[in-house]
């Protein structure tokens, strides 16, 4: 399988693209690092990734941010570069990328815990995380060629112990549990699921 | 009470605000009819419409579009049309309005069942709606001076028979049941819910 990790450099990627990279062709794209780059907040520079890869059988984003503000201190324009980033990044990947993929393919896209489980400063990804996780199972019926979608909703994961203090009673997940997370959307048969790891 | 009611000149505001004009004063706000015009796409224009109403105990939004596309179909534009419109422009009532609401007031958005229940070409609006509701669940806890917000996410209401067709299998509910879960947020207790009415 030909497999592209948008978001490979980073904490999640990482571990991710090692994973399949056993078994797999893994082209791992960052945005300053990787064999590729990628904004994925410019439809431009999706559109040159796509070209430059050419077809593929999955692809993976572990990719997106948004920043942490109270609701008290959020404003609007702090609310939209959350929404322009994380969650419509990770879909244009999705109706950019739909053009390129292979019969059968997949996307795997990451949202988060926050869309149930609140924490202080976190209203802004919850928001993205909630919206990421309706649009794949509102996409997946719609999804041509056998095309299927899932999202990895992981809880903070061990191996970002900056983040521990800001998810009071979370115990943070093994990154062996993601790397199966992805595995099940990747390898399995579901389409149209919330993966939850946690 | 003084309740704000945004859209309270479409299909579902128009009986919420009869509904509350009973026993409360009610200041209907639309985009080009009503007592009071706001865009909910433009921050100056909400600041306007609170600087001219003031101080104020609830504000119901029953606002918000987005554009029915199938995936197939969808551009990052159409997609983000919905974003900036349905979902900011809900997130912008609270996020500025937070700073003119009274002590123990509450904010009442509206979503809608295509968070959990897709329908074709509807994949923009379960993304927004998806988006709102985790919105509610994560800024009820931030929300100062014992402010509530919840989410009502109504089925397809008997007042809209043109989107009838559009929701194969599910039965319309009545605007009774819309307006009691409107009640139920105004005047209850609850927050950080989503109301589902179906
Ligand atoms: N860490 C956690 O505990 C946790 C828990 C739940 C969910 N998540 C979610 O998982 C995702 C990854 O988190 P992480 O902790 O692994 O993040 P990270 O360590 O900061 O890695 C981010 C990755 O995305 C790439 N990237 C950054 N901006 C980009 C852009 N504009 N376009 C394309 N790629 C971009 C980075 O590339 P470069 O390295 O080249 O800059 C890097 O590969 C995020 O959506 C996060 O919200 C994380
Ligand atoms: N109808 C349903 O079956 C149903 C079911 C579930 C959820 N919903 C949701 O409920 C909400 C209301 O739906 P509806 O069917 O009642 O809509 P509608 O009949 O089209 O009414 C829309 C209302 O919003 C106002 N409005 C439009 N654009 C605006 C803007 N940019 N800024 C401020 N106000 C604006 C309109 O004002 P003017 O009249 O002055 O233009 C009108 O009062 C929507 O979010 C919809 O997605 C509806």
């Amino acid at each position: 399988m030909k497999i592209i990790i948008v978001g490979a450099t980073g904490t999640l990627g990482k571990k991710v693209a090692d994973a399949f990279a056993e078994k797999h062709e893994v082209i791992r794209v960052g945005n300053t690092k990787g064999d590729v780059q990628v904004d994925i907040k410019d439809e431009a520079s999706i559109k040159a990734m796509f070209e430059k890869i050419g077809a593929f059988d999955a692809l993976i984003s572990t990719s997106g941010k948004g920043p942490f503000v109270t609701v008290g201190q959020m404003t609007g324009e702090k609310f939209k570069a959350g929404l322009l980033d994380k969650l419509l990044g990770q879909v244009n990947l999705v109706l950019i990328g739909q053009h390129y993929i292979n019969k059968g393919g997949s996307f795997t896209l990451t949202s988060g815990i926050l869309a149930d489980h609140p924490i202080a400063a976190g209203a802004v990804l919850s928001a993205v995380n909630g919206g990421l996780n309706s649009f794949v199972i509102a996409a997946a019926p719609e999804l041509e060629n056998e095309v299927r979608i899932n999202a990895i909703s992981p809880n903070v994961v061990e191996d970002s112990p900056a983040y521990f203090d800001s998810f009071p009673g979370e115990i943070p997940v093994t990154m062996e549990k993601v790397v199966k997370a992805f595995e099940k959307s990747v390898l399995g048969i579901v389409t149209g699921q919330v993966i939850k790891v946690y």
